[in-house]
Order: C-alpha cells, then structure tokens, then sequence
C-alpha cells in the first residue's frame, strides 16, 4: 500500500473528536448531552445577512476575485475604521474562514523545521496549521493562576532561535477567555521589533468584551507595519460560523504578494456567502448588544455554578465565550469520557472538551476542561448540576478501582 | 523586515494574473475584450440550485460536518452511482473546491522534497499545491502533434524515484481538452501498482465529453483501490464556480483518515452552498443535453475558424472546454500582452492564456496559447477574426523591430 506523509501523519487529531463516538452513545441510551465542548453559538444570524442570502440575484454563481469582491473588502475596510483600526482595502485578502487566512499566513512566513511561538492553552487547530505548513509550534505556558495573562517576555525571548518566524497570539483567547491589554501587547510589539519577526493575531472574537474594557488590536500599533498579521473571521461576529469567511489583513505588501499566491492558487472564497457578510456589516449596533448582554449573563452563571462546585478553580473570562475550569479529577480525559458512557443525572450528561488538547507541553491541563458557554442559561445552570453531581461518584468510583487494584 | 517563507517565494504566480492590468488598459480605451482566457462559463447554473438558496430555511448559518453534510455524501454517492462509479458515502469528504481536494491529497501524501509526475501542459495551480505542501512537480512531456494523448509509459518510469509519490492526471484535460482511454488509464494503473504509489485524477470535467466517449474514472479501476484518490468538483458541472464545493474521493482508508485531520483543521466547507449543490443533484439530463450540445457546437465553432488562419496547430479536443493552439508568433506571452496593449480590430480584441504558464520544463509552449470556449458562437467567430487578423501584424512588427536593431 502506498505511504502516508510523515506530515500527515504528524497531523494532529481534532481533541474533542474522539468523544464523540460517547457522545452518540449517551444519546442512543435516550440521554440529553449539554454541549459545553463546541464553539458553535445558538446565537440567530442577522437576519440581513439572511435575508441577502434569500434575495440573491444571481442567474451565474461565478468565481469572485481571489482576494474577495472588492465592494466587501472597501465595505469591511470601513467598518474596522468604525472601530478605529485603519485598514485599508487592500490590506484585506477576504479567506475561506479564519483558518485559510492562517494557513496563507503560515504558508507565507514558514517553511520545513521553522517554528512559531504560542502562549498555550492554545486553538488546537493552530498545531495542525503550522504542521500542514511544515513548521511546529513551540509553547510558553500560562497559568490558571493568573487567569492565563501573558507570560513574562523573558519566557518567550528564551525560546526565540533562528527558526522562530512569528509569536502568534488569540486575543481574545480561545480556549482562555483572556483579553491582552494594550500593556501586554506593547511588550509583544518590542519584542518582535527586536528579534524581526512576525506578530501574528487572531482577532476573531474581538467583538465579545463584558466589562467595559476595550480590544487593542495588533493594526494599532505604530511602526510594526511590516511586522503585523491580523485574523479576522465572520463566523463568531455574526454567528455565520457556516459561511466560511474571514479575512487575512496586513500592511506588509510583500507578505500580501505572497498570500495572494496562495489564494490565487485556490481561485476565491464562497460567492454567495461574501454577498451575505457583506450585507451583514449593516447589523445595527442593537443586534451586538443584546448578544454581549446575553454572552454576559451566561458568563455570569456559568461562573457562579462552577464556583459552587467544591475543588474547582476557574477565573471569570474578560471576553471571548470560554473559560478553562480546573477540575478536582485525576484526568479530565478520562472523566468526560465516563461522564458520556457511564453517568447520567435524571437523564441528562455533559460534553466537555478536556483541556490537554489545548496544550502542546505534554503533561499539561491534565485536570482542565474547556467549556463554551454557548447555551442558554437554564441550559448551563442544568449542565453545571450534573458535573457537581457527577465529580464525587466519579471520584468514589476511582478511588474503588484503585483500591481493589491493590 | 521579517522574512517570507522560501516556499511563498517559489509559489508560482497565476499565469494569466500579470497579464490582468494589460487587459484593464484595453477596456480603458473602450476597447471589448473577448475573454478566451478563463475558464468561467457563461452557462447559467441550475434553477433548482438557485432556488435551494433563494429558499433557505436557517436562522444560524452553523459549521457543516467537516466531511461536510452527511445528507449531501449520500446523494453525491447515488450521484457517482449511476454514472457507474462505484462510490460510497463515507469515501467523500466534500472540500471547499477541487482546489481544497487537491491541498489534502498532496499534504495526505506528500512531505518536504517529495515529487509527483504530471503530464504537462497541466493546470497550473497543481504545481502550486505541490508547493505548498513542501514538493514539486516532474513533467512528462505531452506533445500537440498527438493531441496530447497519454506519453509513453518508458517515459513516466523513467522519472520514477523513492522521491515519487503520486502520478497526477487531469482527465477530461485542462488546458488540453484530451481524454484519456480506458487503455491509457490501465497502462497507469499498472504503473503506480508496480512502483506502489498514489494515481489522483482530477476529473471535474468528467460531464464535458462530446463524440459519444466515454469517460473511464479511476475510481473504476479494480484491485488498485488503495492507490486511487479522485478529485471532483461541482464548479463546471453545474456552472458554480463561486460555490467552492468539491470532494476528494478514495477507497483508501488510511488517506481518508488523514485527509480528515486536513478537513477538521479547517472545520467545514461552506454551509448554504452545500444547500445548493446538494439540490443541484435533482438537475435534470436536458440541461446537461443543452449545456453539452452547445459546447460541442462552440468546439467545432472554434476549431473551424482557428483552422482558417494560416499557420495554426489545433488538434479538435474531445472534451472539456479548452484547447492548445500553436500560434505562427515568436512569443505567444508577448503577442498575448500586444494584442491587449496596442492591437484592436473595429475596436475589439482578445485575451488569451499563454500556454507556457502550462508546463514546467522551461522553453515548453513558447508559441501555443490555451483558449476557453466558454463565449457563444458569435463572439468565438469574432474573437478568431480578431487572431487571424491580429497574427500577421504582429509578426510584421516583431520583423521590423528586428531589422531596425541590427
């Protein structure tokens, strides 16, 4: 039989995957599963954005430009200097979803053996990007502790070697729930001037802030033009996770030359689905606030319930709708697992997503989960139940088994 | 400044792209240019397709499946069925385009320094995947006085080495409009069998047949199921290009497998043009009769009036919509940039794609250009009148430029 890549080989596996063949059991034994794994919102599309879908004019469903329609790109250009990060059109090459503009990124900086450096808990698919571009990634931890702030510049700097290409940042953070500050990202702006590296920031969740603070993006900062690459992606914005369009933005033309060979390659994003984003930049302003009031008071709720739970440890998340909990559990692996197969509370389970996929250093978030808090509140209110319920019989359980192991 | 990944650098440019400003200065004069260098029909897409997505019944534009919509494999499963190619469900993934196809075929099989063979002239982007995915590609010459029928098996062996991971076909052919025989087809089959490597085949053009051919898929090739991966498209099939919905195709599990990993990194191919393509299967044989019909007659249209200008090689193609005609010019890329830059006919010309963009051996396809026949009839008659008027004062001009610099 023909071989494999070593690169596809390499590739890792999606880290909430492999729960779902439990997931589907649970719900074959007639249970319910609340979804804390996925971030998937139940958040309505702008009905513009629908509606332009509904109201499409096309008798041809042609290719668009490769850098996206120009009327969208002008149209978002205005829009981010609505909130003050100047971009100019042709700083936009609009992607299919946030993860091809990564992909371009990573296929214009890195080749074989070249590594990028990445605050962990980190996006999963980050290692899988830079892997399918020949690269790895190399981790700086941050902590539980200080609810996943910024490591200390001196961390990074002692892992920068010949092969770093870029320092890649998700603010605000998937899976943490962190917002870098101005402060934090100032440090990162001197350190990638000093070593002439690339600043890479996925922006996606830019818009889910609850307390009154405000986004620094990476566009702002003065004088690192040459050095900034920014994400951007439509799916959590406008809850359009399905439209598969964001963007890649950077004032570096030479990083854009390069990118546009790559999107010429795959010829232009989805036709149908540009028309409806474009159309979706008129949301008025009421739609954003009713859905950070709802994200707010889910947030709210989640971490209140959590924090009834004895042993647990989790911070309230400035923004972005997750938050990493730690768990009084030996393995969070093990136990959402048992959670899907074994337990169930009047009917009803959990699905976490176990944070050791969101880690790149072995050993790490062992005890962590990711939850999404992307359900309702009774929802949470119900799904948190069940894990204080479920932790002492899960406990008890090991406890049993180690013992009669003896 | 930070520097560009060596394998940004070698991503080859679109080949026709530098010739895009050229044609702008054209239309800027007022001038209509018959565009004979893309492959954008002109043939409307099915109403049954544009319906699904005038009648779409979402209030969240959610992430599909990452293979993409269960629902959707299935019909396209029954779709391949009754052309006689045996295809199960869970042997698709759906990509975003071919062009994602291919980026997970090649990142499946291929790592840094790997090769594959491909009969040129090919599609220009193949070598572009193979960039990014760390390889590159060998040619094995093809040549018009064939019409570019299958070279020589010696001739593909020869260039086999442990480097080799894959033949590539494109079959119905772009730019080349030939169609590979069932004889051919098992003369590869034997080959990659023997050497144990991959055979892809992208047959997007599997519907565009026009002398009562048939067209031999490889995924029909008995006993070299672990071999084969097929790359399909729906962007000709149904004239929706600007969907970007295609699939990638293989009884291989191991390649499944892994080009799942590709597939959940990205997360989904686009949600409402799944809708569409999945109603589109509903489309009924008369469009296909007219779309065909009309093809064939535009090919013979063509074929025709190239035929009338002294000088030009043409072979008729027997399928998809491209031909490679050997021009009586020195430079086909120059002739192409004159005839937009300084050349009208009544106020009209042409844009063309220089084949040489075509192959990789250096010096190939100098002379020949690749032409689409996806205008109507009438504007195909002009655009030749355009060539066939054009070519000798071209060549009168490079003469006399000639003699004046000696």
């Amino acid at each position: 039989m023909p071989k494999i890549s070593n690169k596809g080989k390499n590739m890792p596996e999606s880290p909430i995957r492999k729960l779902a063949p439990f997931a589907e059991i649970a719900k074959k034994k007639g249970h319910k599963v609340y979804h804390l794994n996925i971030g998937q919102p139940d958040i309505k599309t702008p009905e513009i954005a629908i509606n332009a879908i509904k109201n499409i004019n096309l008798t041809i469903l042609e290719y668009s430009h490769s850098a996206g329609n120009e009327s969208y790109r002008r149209k978002l250009s205005e829009f981010y200097k609505h909130q003050n990060v100047a971009v100019d059109y042709d700083d936009i090459i609009i992607t299919t979803g946030g993860s091809e503009a990564l992909l371009f990124a990573l296929g214009t900086i890195m080749d074989q053996g070249d590594e990028i450096i990445i605050p962990e808990p980190f996006y999963a698919n980050y290692s899988a990007f830079s892997t399918a571009s020949g690269g790895s990634v190399v981790p700086v931890i941050s902590t539980i502790d200080t609810g996943f702030a910024l490591p200390s510049i001196s961390e990074f700097e002692k892992l920068i070697t010949p092969k770093t290409k870029a320092i890649l940042i998700c603010n605000p953070g998937n899976p943490t729930g962190y917002l870098y500050s101005k402060e934090e990202i100032m440090q990162l702006a001197a350190l990638v001037k000093k070593y002439d590296i690339f600043l890479i920031a996925d922006e996606v969740y830019r818009e889910f802030i609850y307390d009154g603070d405000s986004h620094y993006s990476v566009m702002n900062i003065a004088g690192l033009e040459e050095h900034v690459i920014m994400v951007d992606s439509v799916s959590k914005r406008y809850s359009m996770c399905g439209a598969r369009i964001g963007c890649l933005v950077s004032k570096n033309k030479e990083v854009m030359a390069t990118a546009m060979k790559f999107a010429q390659a795959r010829l232009s994003p989805p036709t149908v689905e540009q028309i409806a984003c474009e159309a979706a930049i008129d949301t008025p302003q009421s739609y954003f606030d009713e859905v950070i009031s709802e994200y707010r008071e889910r947030r709210d709720t989640l971490i209140s319930e959590l924090n009834k739970i004895e042993g647990v440890i989790v911070t309230k998340p400035k923004a972005a709708f997750y938050c990493i909990a730690q768990l009084p559990v030996d393995n969070a692996d093990i136990f959402a697992q048992w959670l899907l197969e074994s337990y169930d509370l009047n009917g009803e389970t959990v699905m976490v997503a176990p944070a050791a996929g969101f880690y790149s250093t072995p050993g790490m978030g062992l005890n962590q989960v990711r939850i999404a808090y992307v359900l309702k509140k009774e929802d949470l209110i119900s799904a948190v139940r069940v894990l204080k319920e479920a932790i002492p019989i899960y406990n008890s359980n090991r406890l049993k088994k180690l013992i009669a192991a003896q």
